[in-house]
């Protein structure tokens, strides 16, 4: 399937329909960015009122062209695109960059341009970027494709980068130009109407060169698609991803409250699950790709310290340690053998302090010392140089250690870059990433453990639970649809609960008080009674609800209440009513085009004041289910407090593996809500539930 | 007082003493920078072993030097700088930069031979920066004075740095001259040894040149000085900090947990009293102080958008809105103007997308409505360069903008800075603070409006309350003392407690079974009865404490099973029992150099397991009081939850204060807790307390 896309970032000869003399327009611009970018293939300039432009022959139409046209641009007005798209197909071309803009992003007019101009791009298996696009760049020496009308030149690299956004895009790829990086490969799909994300992120998976992918999108076609493609992807080699809209308030009006909370992170939740390493910092994310590119991965998180100066150091301990990554003492045999090496002044310990004044050897020292301490995972080094100092010998050294080491090095090198050239040149050569600052260094070297944790995470397994009765369930659901009802009611809710064994207060309905009092009899008082009825949903608002009821006296007399208030069309639902237990929450709410978002959260304050909840989307493999219960901010309470036992983290991670089988087996429940579940003890229980279809 | 650091910052001639032919030498490099960066007056070499260096006349003594002496560098072994010193102050030399290391840093010698320097220089009214230290730069055109061996040769600005690393000043300096941003002053005082951080901070703040000061500080020789000092310059210009050692686990043991997490983060409570923006990033920083060191002080954060861009507008507005920033609609009136003038495919609303190929003119249009628009206190603007578009022109309207407006303006300006060289002049000329990322742009708009935030805030007043017998207090702080006791008896913390004006639960003591009786009748049933001793201090692990006590019989029985365990020489402190209210928790701990430190939090596991307490530095005032109570991250709970009434915020603010007033009253007092308060009600009541001294 990939090989598809060969023609677009392979071409062997590119066209560009409306090519013009105009030296501010984009069909002179895509010409000269070809021409000045050296590709290696005839370029074809397509107007039919001109004869040359920027020294190349224009040809009247695309059907003119003497030789094969591989990737043609369009860049003509919209109502003209879909003719030329047939002319592509009747000539040939395999692959097409629309780049004007004005289709379906306009409305409905556009729309039918596009599904025009695809519909004959299909008939002739042509496939297509864009429209409304930027295009690709392809740095491969062989190939020098820079079919785009940005600014920047990459160098070639192990970069590749795809941005819906065109503008996102081009900051990153200037991003790196900046720091000296090369690049790969590079698209920009804008409106994604053929070749989609998903499909650049397959391409670049499988492509050698690249080490690392860049990607912005500010939304997916087929979240499901990408996340089994990028899970592939994420195995072998790291995808970066900027999360955009993370703070864009609910945009969709939801019931539930979680709904309002899941809408707005899903993005975020779909990386998360396809292994993405996410950054809400475009430089951060550069800063890393660079790391991820040219370095190994660390097997852990124990980071040694090099350093020839003093406060460089405390910046870069406090942002390695809030980063989680841990600075050990350099071991007994370590230490003696840089006592001998280092200078009189230097500071042998874990962060090494060189000192200014250090030389070439003693960097050599620090570094084989620290490259073979077992201790460490990676090295950390403060360069600065200092006027006084060979620091091209020193940088020599780092290189060298970087080439020859299986331990990742990052470097805060803080320089004039002009007059240190050559030491700068030294370090570049070498593979080495340097930033200009202590926490950006540290920052790209957490992202390596990062990734590392990615890689080596075992993504657990999605049990498929036996003894639940799926027809059963899917009797009570379709019975509710059919007699046209959202809520289910309280009996419905539990039941199926039960089916997918999910622990229950006990309860039983009722339709009168008598049967309230029998009921509440055969479950052991106290009871809660709740009005059963699916138009109830805040039902203690409307006095729906009686708890603690301690005696028969009690309960036929909140029954006889509710008849009152609610009328007597209703059933009972009554229901053991628990001493209060440590609250938990669970919730599930359908999300368009990956399922369902599960929720967990400590109950009460904490998920309605504090919206202490974290979110995975289904299927919640096992080891999911335990890193969401690890990961609330409160997470602390669940190990106990004050000398309480805590939650059992065993039966919750059940509950939510469960949760997610039920609505993974049924996409219908738009949300299920079990807020609070009760731990008592050892033991958890649902006190109370929803389900909305 | 500041006059004297005239002489180090506008020094008429230097001399080195220690110069040196040898080019990887500091004896060398300041004469080489001294030189290299033109400075106004004659530079004197000493060195009696040659006749030149670097084409300057050597001279054997700094006695020998023909001219008068402002300012020496001292950089021979440290066993000659005294001497070398005092024959300054012969010579009439004003200040001295010691840049030798190997001083009090090195322990008792290193001690004791910069007390030797300190004591000749104070007789001869030399003023001594270092020594271990790099020194100063004054970039003033009429000075060009390069103290210093460090390699980065600011342009003039306005600007000034001081850092006690000079490895992280070295970074600042080269970061601000890799933007093109000119800097005014620099200092690197290292061990500090007479002129201190504070000293240089007043002098940057008398500067009228200077319009923001950067500065990195590890600790603070006299932080109540400090504060004193930067308040002063803060109401004028942006002091701009690091807060390094952010993450140091508490270094101090310390019995009390406020202690523990207190004193690690001491730093930050000192920049916050004193006004001082604080970053944990040294580039956050750098883009602040462009900002704020060109730009007007926005009013408010209310942020007008104008962007050519799609993506980046996206990932500004996340960080805006993460910033706590703004981003209202337009006015209606706004709207009609800008949908005559923009194009048509523009989005006329806030963000403003003027769309790529938008001119000159359109930009024009648009920044002359933001700048009038009164929703908007400050304007954002993404700006990418597109191959086909006068960038230029519209550099020159956004330029004018600047210039002319009375409002913020900051640029996430996306290109290729040397292809894009004539349109980036305009920009730089302008003063407009540009950025590559939006990210980084939308952080800088923040720091102008955090600083707009701390100049117009009311520092609020430092009540005395009355009706508080100091003396009464004073006396049984005295007496434990005098009877060699750390922790005061719960009568003792009840008493003083009241003295000052805190509401406590009712309570009495008695010395035996009758007296808990006759106490526990006069306060009222439930009680709970303590043994007070100073040594039990965990009264509950050992059976000291009977709560819920309902009746004489109960009580009698609980002090006599007391008395039985703890032996007979015990008092009894009988209190009222009250409900379980919310919890509140308040404590005071003293902190070197700055007075008490005074914690608050919600009680129970938001202080204990989340670790949800602000803190601020004695003496709180009323609105800091206020913004103590508002900072904690729980503090949506304090406003009441599920129908339940908040807690009263006046009186917490109240007793947060009075015990800043006591613990200021009384130095002595090494921590205090009042841990847990209860909220019962519109009522705050102490429950539970202890003083340590």
């Amino acid at each position: 399937m990939n090989n598809s896309l060969d023609a677009l970032f392979k071409p062997r000869s590119v066209a560009l329909i409306g090519a013009s003399q105009k030296e501010l327009s984009i069909g002179n611009v895509i010409i000269k960015n070809l021409l000045h970018y050296r590709f290696n293939g005839p370029v074809y300039p397509i107007n039919p009122k001109v004869e040359e432009i920027r020294g190349l022959k224009s040809y009247p139409s695309i059907l003119e062209v003497p030789g094969e046209v591989d990737l043609a641009h369009i860049v003509i007005p919209p109502p003209l695109v879909p003719e030329e798209v047939e002319n592509c197909g009747k000539k040939g071309v395999k692959a097409i960059i629309i780049n004007t803009a004005g289709f379906k992003e306009m409305g409905d007019e556009g729309q039918a341009l596009e599904d025009d101009f695809l519909a004959r791009a299909r008939k002739y298996g042509i496939r297509v970027v864009g429209p409304n696009c930027q295009g690709i760049i392809n740095s491969d020496p062989a190939i020098n494709a820079y079919c785009n009308f940005t600014f920047t030149y990459p160098e070639p690299g192990h970069i590749s980068v795809v941005a819906q956004s065109g503008g996102v895009g081009a900051v990153i790829m200037q991003a790196f130009y900046d720091m000296g990086i090369g690049q790969r490969m590079y698209a920009s799909n804008g409106n994604g109407s053929d070749v989609s994300i998903t499909e650049f992120i397959s391409y670049y998976g499988d492509d050698d060169e690249t080490r690392a992918i860049v990607l912005y999108a500010e939304s997916l076609e087929n979240p499901k698609e990408f996340i089994a493609a990028a899970r592939k992807v994420t195995a072998r080699k790291p995808i970066l991803a900027i999360t955009a809209g993370r703070t864009e308030k609910g945009a969709e009006a939801s019931r539930s409250h979680i709904g309002g909370i899941a809408g707005s992170i899903s993005m975020d939740l779909i990386y998360q699950k396809a292994g993405i390493l996410t950054f809400t910092s475009q430089e951060d994310l550069c800063h890393a790709a660079v790391a991820l590119s040219t370095q190994p991965i660390p097997k852990g998180n124990r980071v040694g310290i090099i350093t020839n100066t003093g406060g460089p150091s405390v910046i870069a301990i406090d942002e390695l340690d809030s980063c989680g990554l841990v600075i050990p003492p350099l071991s007994k045999k370590a230490e003696k053998i840089l006592k001998t090496t280092m200078l009189a002044s230097a500071s042998v310990r874990n962060p090494l302090d060189v000192v200014a004044t250090a030389g070439p050897a003693h960097f050599k020292s620090a570094l084989e010392v620290m490259m073979k301490e077992p201790l460490f995972d990676s090295i950390y080094i403060n360069f600065v140089t200092p006027p006084f100092v060979d620091c091209e010998n020193v940088a020599r050294e780092i290189a060298a250690a970087a080439k020859a080491g299986n331990k990742p090095i990052v470097c805060n090198y803080m320089t004039d870059k002009q007059k240190w050239g050559a030491t700068s040149k030294i370090l570049k050569d070498g593979e080495v990433p340097c930033f200009d600052f202590a926490e950006t260094a540290a920052r790209a070297l957490h992202s390596l453990v990062r990734y590392n944790n990615i890689r080596t995470a075992k993504r657990g397994s999605i049990k498929k639970f036996t003894g639940v009765s799926r027809n059963a369930a899917g009797k009570i659901l379709r019975n509710a649809r059919e007699e046209g009802r959202d809520v289910l009611t309280a009996s419905e809710v539990y039941t199926i609960l039960e089916i997918y064994g999910i622990p229950v207060a006990p309860w039983k309905i009722a339709g009168d008080a008598n049967g309230a009092v029998d009921a509440a009899n055969a479950i052991g008082y106290p009871v809660v009674i709740k009005a059963d009825a699916e138009a109830i949903i805040h039902k203690s608002d409307v006095g729906g609800v009686a708890v603690n009821i301690k005696d028969a006296t009690e309960a036929a007399m909140a029954v006889e209440t509710m008849k009152k208030k609610l009328g007597a069309e209703i059933n009972f639902f009554v229901q053991k009513f628990l001493p209060k237990g440590k609250e938990l929450f669970i919730g599930a709410v359908a999300s368009s085009g990956v399922g369902h978002i599960i929720g967990f959260g400590l109950g009460g304050i904490f998920v309605e004041v504090l919206k202490d909840v974290v979110y995975c989307i289904t299927p919640v493999s096992d080891t999911e289910a335990a890193g969401m219960i690890g990961s609330v901010k409160a997470a602390a309470l669940i190990n106990g407090f004050r000398g309480e036992p805590g939650i059992n983290r065993e039966k919750t991670a059940e509950i939510i593996r469960r949760i997610s089988m039920l609505v993974t087996d049924f996409p219908a429940i738009r949300e299920l809500d079990l807020n609070p579940l009760f731990a008592i003890g050892d033991e958890i229980c649902v006190v109370d539930a929803r389900i909305i279809v």
